[in-house]
């Protein structure tokens, strides 16, 4: 018989050196870096939600924490500790430790300690609180876009909300496509070099996880300005631009969540910078658009005239 | 048409002026005092396992927070701040707006201020992560309790799991006793106060959220000692002494979950210091046993002979 004790010791209890105190009494016990202040975020993933039940445990255990990770990504601030909290309809060995084991890569990759949580018997749910830190008035919040801004964004966007659409057979794609937006979709990279190193640089950041378009929508509320985007020179991979003709490709594009890259502006005089960046993290970094006063995002066809924007963001109880 | 964001805003969104930044952005920042450090606990409560899903949402508002603020009280950690990820079926204003105001009630009651959060559509799911503050190196363990020690406990013991058993009709109460098991259960009263004066007189603390003998079980364990424990000692209020010749209620005194009252050991010559507590806080407690050097916890009846344990705490999973 497997008690709940016995559950979190054997899938979710590893060394946490940097804790005071790690995984197994009331609460965990953290020490923050002198000049440090706490970043903190919250993230929640429901089956038949935000993903399928029958999704690869492995390739969940790794989302469950990269999605949360990207948030810090996104604040500038260094992730460092996680808690766990797993509601599970029965014990399911095999599934903990696929699950566990994809779990603690992403923490291991990213430098991340599990450090506490809770499991409990119910409909399967993950939550994920992450813990991280940065130097105090460094973060990078969503309300300072100032106009006159470049508006950048990281990778490539709509591959993953493509691999969902091919998971829900609403497109087919060849298998060389079909694989590269599946990855894009289970197991995503979460930008914290990329965060770390826009310190000082950008004027704001937030991770795409509800869409382009919704998410720089929440950057250009909170700054109160607006924002004019160049359609042609969004970032995509050759999967999502080869389907660009149809509704479905530009919807990838423009609202597709999951995609888990930096949206950041940076005044315009630093974009030498931000290129030096690119090249040093090898990770494409494009500007998209620019900042303005005048509120709204317009979104601009290559001649500088408004596409019509019918595509809004991911929204769970829209 | 409510979206995530509006219901956020709504709901949830209060003054934090404790936090660097507070609810809305990709991440809370938080800066900790000088000397402190952060414990940090996660509890996660599901419709069905820990509530009737018909539960007044007012008091589980109040109930999902209280059991966190307990988990730092057992810390003898000074709560400070939560973030909530909410898992809703469909978006119910009305209970909404209940369950809100019971979460805040309790958050002003204790000082603690809702810095973000997740809100997503699944399965009534309601995760908790509170963080506080504790002087380094001054939080109540679970690892430092030493034989010799007295063993206290707060309050009464089992009128929430009597509680319990009163609405599942597996018992039948007097109106007294029956709306004093329902306060108990539904809105249990966190030992904030009790756990930041123990520090420095308590060896360790824990919340009795399974059961006295699996939470002592847990301070046994991790201290690598055992125990004695007076069953005639146990403190319970009257409801709970009416129905001890059953086995339902000597289940609800040793086993019950849900109390929420505190377990400590503190060495014999200090307990002058608890009495005075007691006095000064105005709430019961109860010296109920003695940490003993031969591992096992033995109950005891009033001549010293042991009565036979089968009552066990609570797991999600057994």
């Amino acid at each position: 018989m497997t008690s709940e004790f016995s559950l979190i010791e054997r899938f979710f209890t590893r060394p946490t050196p940097s804790a005071s105190l790690g995984v197994g009494d009331d609460a965990a016990l953290l020490a923050l870096s002198p000049g440090m202040e706490l970043a903190i975020s919250t993230d929640m993933l429901v089956a038949g939600t935000h993903f399928f039940p029958d999704t690869d445990p492995r390739k969940l255990g790794w989302k469950t924490l990269a999605v949360n990770i990207s948030d810090l990504a996104a604040m500038g601030a260094q992730p460092r500790w996680a808690t766990l909290a797993l509601a599970l309809p029965q014990v399911d060995e095999t599934w903990l430790a696929a699950f566990s084991d994809g779990f603690f890569k992403c923490a291991g990759n990213f430098g991340i300690e599990l450090i506490g949580g809770d499991t409990t018997r119910g409909p399967l749910n993950l939550s994920v609180t992450i813990l991280g830190e940065v130097p105090i008035n460094q973060a990078l919040r969503r309300d300072a876009a100032r106009p006159g801004d470049d508006i950048w964004v990281s990778g490539t966007l709509g591959a993953a909300a493509l691999g969902l659409a091919t998971l829900q057979k609403r497109v087919q794609l060849g298998e060389v496509s079909r694989s590269h937006c599946l990855r894009a979709l289970e197991t995503p990279q979460p930008r914290v070099a990329l965060g770390l190193a826009l310190r000082g640089i950008a004027h704001v950041a937030i991770d795409i996880s509800d869409g382009l378009l919704a998410d720089l929508g929440h950057i250009l509320e909170c700054s109160g300005c607006g924002a004019e985007v160049f359609f042609n020179d969004l970032p995509r991979s050759d999967a999502v631009d080869a389907v660009l003709s149809m509704e479905l490709g530009r919807r990838c594009l423009l609202a597709g969540g999951d995609d888990y890259e930096l949206c950041f502006t940076v005044p315009p005089d630093r974009c030498v910078e931000v290129d030096a960046l690119s090249q040093q993290l090898q990770l494409p970094l494009t500007r998209v658009g620019r900042v303005v006063e005048h509120r709204g995002l317009k979104l601009l066809d290559v001649q500088g005239r408004p596409i019509k924007i019918e595509e809004t963001g991911f929204d769970h109880f829209a």
